[in-house]
């Protein structure tokens, strides 16, 4: 496995910043967020460090220019909206931006882009499956058609008052996995593997990976930690920020050695990217970039980290 | 502590039939349904082994001849419907007989009335605060000036798809007592005491014991078990009756001795009521009567159980 | 469920004298061993509570008014011999025994006998496949025949030099069980549960409840304690015997509580037989009677126990 | 094993009130306290159910008479005074009637009496063996020339101020009670093993058993469970009494199923005498005559508990 | 957070010595030991890496010129004697030169000197405290107007018969701490926070980071292991020495992930030295080092450790 | 300690490849592998990174040489035949070849060979013991003659159908361990310890290392998982491979930080030698490579792992 980061953390920095730092701090690839561009005009947007709006072979070619540049890889292009959500206007931007990236997955030769399936909130897993295949099943056929594979994040996406009851992505358990790969079977519809929402939702993260071994086409490295003194005072039904909180690898309650371990015998060989949102790593630039280097330093005991062999992983 | 069981296991029996079994079983209480009478004109109605509506003298001294005929105790009266439901018929129905049963309790003798708080499940719980203390605070001042407890039971009432998202029960947790207890400081405001919710939400039973000694009125004695195989197919976010079972006492995740060890240390010396809800003892009336037996062998060896001394006890 | 014993512990009674202290011991019921009469020409012969060479009506009706006599029920009829034995005399002599007991169990209209598969200890469960095949499936044809229930006791009857390497029994796990299941799927083809096997084995006990519910015919009361201070020193690969002791329920590894309330769940509601070979509780007539009577006690506070209900429960 | 308790539960009962609670509450015996008699001379005396200091063929003949009438056993004599105090009046008082309860013993024929070996707290364990050897080699002399069991209780007798800091028993340990056999190596010198004991210094009780089951010549019943939370605010080195509180049997820390397996492999048959000290039953003569009895039932699913077998043991 | 050690693990070293091998270490910075110097004037002293008695600007310079030169803070000046020995020239003594430390770390501009409070170990907490506070009192206003941070450490100083019974340190737990920091309210006056101790102490070392957050002003990495084996035959109240084991991070109890996230968490970005006192790394200078690099690698995982950002950190 | 690898995992590198690899990779030492030489003529062989069969001069120096060259110790000598097996030519040669693998290690000055005792695996440990002593007492004469320490590795050799049922290796326990050195008592007849045998056995690996301490001449660094979910369908009787996987240290069951710090107090400052068998980096030359430095890194954090100090530890 290699080691890359989420570039979400530095939404201040250009493409080539991230990269620099990717190669500076010893992270072999980034997964790069893709959300729609623009300040005066977009709504519903994030991180921008490509633009998928953008797929001139100029475009591209700047792209790979910094890339080699750097020698850091692209572990991923990653947009993360609601594209079921009960706001149209907001569920038909992500809809249309979900297709954008996958151009640029296949435009860039990445293959690979990670999202969520989104969810209408207020309505229950089976009131939103109607809808859901509505909507995926053709965002699908577009994906099989530009040969790029979607990986589906399992972050249930319910965190405080703003996505009660239902949270924001469907695709949270493999109860649910088995649903959508059976309804929409198509092979490159898969998984983007966060063990820390299994540690959320009180879950098993070890034995899904040899069931979905071959859905698994990227994979978070983010740490939570159950907060037991405030569980045992709100309990599992209050809103899951009041009782958990989100910590580096090996900070929280992933076991990771047993994780990355079960991991590699599911064969999974591709890019492991580091996503932090521990508020302890909040206060400066620094601290951001130094919860990146504690976090490879950390996880490199458990993987290879970089592509090559001895000289760079020494 | 003295030995009950919740009446409501029995909806085929009569009063008498229920003090008769009681009696015949070794226990030393009961908690006596007390929904709303009447085939006919009732909606929203359950179990009935004591008519609130009819609090003349002949009523009750019928009751107490009962009592003292069979030597079994009330260890309270209960009624437990959803006094802050969204349809407001149902509500309007609940309030007003929730005061007819504080009635019954104080025309009885008896003291003490088991409930639910209720909850619009539709809204959070910051959002059913003000109309829960519109409707509860007259309840209490009804409940001040008759002198008679009122044990809200801590239990979620939230299972499957009817309940959700939030359940038909605010009074869940120690931070939500808190916030009751302090917007309505009647000393007659208490709680009815269930370990197996605290299982259900992940949570500890024995630390509020000690902070809330003074407001235990009455107590439940519910097993309930985590299945782990389907919980980690599911995760705590999918309905409550996915992935647990109600058991009987000592066959789930209670630890009885640490918790009743505990509550007595509380101070808590009243009645324990086995309230039984297994669906692998459902099958018969005489599989209901087993499983009232069985519960009261093992609680037994936590608890006197009954009355007197070495001559019930042994 | 309905407690009865392992007739075994009881070598020097009569069948009247085993019945007699069941039912003054308060159990339900009694699992009769079976082994082949006669001291002159037995071998391979054990404890002989019922003859199955003599079927006659005198024999059936003597059994049928000593059982209506007591009131305690026949949970089965054992005989656990090594119908796979390398020693072919051996091996003959149970077979044809086994096919007695059943007609026995048949003609006292128990239905139910339980047993052994037996292997081959010499060699590996693959390599003892196709014998146990041509052994087995003519027995179940008899079995259906008779209309009898055939409960495979889970006992890897592997403990010490005399049975190493394999032990005398294949039917020892899950795995196992799937293949004899669905190699001789004859409906008539079970188990007789015991817990403490799978603890010897290091090996959950719960979770094949669910998956086994329809084929467990039986189940016996047996618990183990892993002794973990000699497996430190020995390892589990050395003679079981050196670092395992059976205890009686509730002083070994199982956890009951769980286990029955998991075989309720599963729908069993027959007999739980008490098999105790706990040393502590040899030394004397006295001292296994009274290891039944605390079996009892123990198990009671977790099953009913007793036919009927209040009166004989309490 | 025989159940019985410790008879200073009871301070205001005559010998003969002791010994019909014990009977009709189910006990098979009961272990008599022995302090110095009379109110006026006495100084550090305490409960007195049997008086050492008049050991007249009259007296002895009262106490077989009685014991003979209720059928309940003395399972021992017991006095547990401080023989090493500091305070060398209280010292030699506690010496001298030590001598005269191992008198008592021989001449009743109970042949044990149980006590502490005392230490002065105020030394280390090092300073106060020269007096340990000198005070106890002559009352070991003495109970062999009687045929006297003595039982040293393990409890450390360190609970709050007057203790600190060293407690005012020496005997804690299985590290001291090695020194001690093998300094004082009288095979009247044993133990009274209490399994709380090792609970509240974080010991293993189990181990030891096999290695000193000679040396068992009595065993309590009493069961502690330490406070996490209060222990977390004030650590082990806080004083005892702080962070632990005496529970019953079955509502601490004690694995009694494993203990008394354990116990019963040692080849211990001897009493089981429960010690009440538990503060949620002191509130009353019937809170403590109930705490007998729960204890009686919850050790009864582990022991037979009486003399006798099926008929008294049902 | 920044990574450095104790400088008493090299008393034969000069301070030159002890800064350069931080920085060809990999440390960030150092605690400096600050014992009264000189061999023949001195008793009570210990290793003295900066001489308290000597503040003259040369001093300071020449300090400040080191530090510069090896690009290697100063963490913190420490000194820990005890305060409140009953040896009153002893107290007497550390009392002094807890003073002149304090000085030190003023006129260094470090602001921050680590010691102990001191205690008369042959006396309870209770009778030591009227001695506490008419020692630290004084002592706390001298740290106010020096503008000093008085870190205590929250060692038991409890090992041996030396030490016994009480230890020679008061500030052990929350509960001291709450009544420290009530009776001597004043802002400099914290702790330097070891969470080794509160595994020898059998305590939470979680959950009073939250609480005490303000006041943590320095921190000690240093691990214990429970020796189970030896607990289990000499119980907690025994020497702690003999039951324990000084370890590098990573090598004991201590959860290091766990606890340097919830330190993380209560806002501490300040120093963690690393204490060595493993008697596996004891036997040579080369030991000595080694285990200071094992344990800063070891850290490494968890915090960044060194000053600035990537390039120091990969 | 010094960290190494078992040369095994390069079957196809020269000595110098081997040793070329190991300091590019930070390693401070290799076991190396000594099988019988030559393609034609062998028959039991493995790898050979040295030829035990040319102990000339020449031979010698170009060993002393490539290994002055890189730097890189040699750890051991490493040969793991089966010297009992019941085929008596491969018995043969294995204890022809160890008595060559000796005298290597002696030629080369290392003093230190590993390797297997063997078994009969058909037959039990008691049948194979006079086999063993008859061939291992002059084999360890051999050894005494030649001043080399002889390491046992603990491996059971016991994986599938070729080894069953007794496994190939007769040293497994430390109750095997006090046998071979009561009978063969020489000083040159010790362990080469692996910790991950132990956990494959169910053993505890900490207790044995303080009263094996003098025995340890060697230790191997790899980790297993025990598949519980495959163990809860066959037990611990079925083969081993069949429930448990080798993985790289940190990957497994084994806690590496406890085990390390033990095998420290233990006195053992020998070499760690990493023995990789994890199929998850089996793929390529590449996927070996990587996990020998991923294993460096993991166990880094533990021991400092290099020769000299500093500068080579950092």
């Amino acid at each position: 496995m290699q080691l890359g980061f989420v570039s979400a953390i530095f939404p201040e920095f250009s493409l080539e910043q991230v990269l620099s730092f990717a190669r500076d701090a010893g992270f072999a690839s980034v997964e790069l967020m893709c959300w729609p561009p623009g300040k005066a005009e977009r709504r519903y947007a994030g991180v921008t460090h490509l633009d998928a709006t953008d797929l001139s072979a100029g475009a591209i070619k700047a792209t790979h220019d910094l890339v080699a540049k750097y020698g850091v890889a692209i572990s991923g292009v990653g947009y993360y909206p609601n594209a079921l959500s009960p706001n149209l206007e907001e569920a038909e931007t992500a809809q249309a931006h979900i297709r954008r990236v996958i151009d640029l997955a296949a435009a860039l030769g990445v293959g690979r882009m990670n999202t969520f399936v989104g969810r209408d909130h207020t309505k229950s897993i089976d009131d939103n499956w109607p809808r859901f295949l509505e909507v995926w099943r053709p965002i699908l056929d577009h994906a099989d058609a530009k040969g790029v594979k979607v990986g589906i994040e399992n972050c249930p996406m319910s965190f405080g008052k703003d996505e009660w009851p239902g949270g924001k992505n469907l695709a949270v358990s493999p109860a649910v996995w088995r649903r959508m790969f059976a309804d929409i079977p198509s092979p490159n519809f898969g998984l983007n593997f966060d063990p820390s929402h299994f540690v959320l939702q009180h879950m098993d993260y070890i034995a899904p990976l040899a069931e979905f071994k071959g859905r698994i086409f990227h994979a978070h490295a983010k740490d939570v930690r159950i907060d037991r003194a405030k569980l045992d005072q709100l309990g599992v039904f209050a809103y899951p920020n009041s009782w958990h909180s989100p910590k580096l690898p090996g900070q929280g309650d992933v076991r990771w050695g047993a994780f990355l371990g079960a991991l590699a015998d599911a064969g999974y060989d591709g890019h492991l990217a580091v996503e932090v949102e521990d508020r302890a790593f909040e206060g400066s630039l620094q601290a951001r970039k130094d919860s990146l280097v504690i976090s490879r330093r950390y996880l490199e005991q458990f993987v290879v980290g970089q592509r090559g062999g001895v000289g760079s992983g020494s």
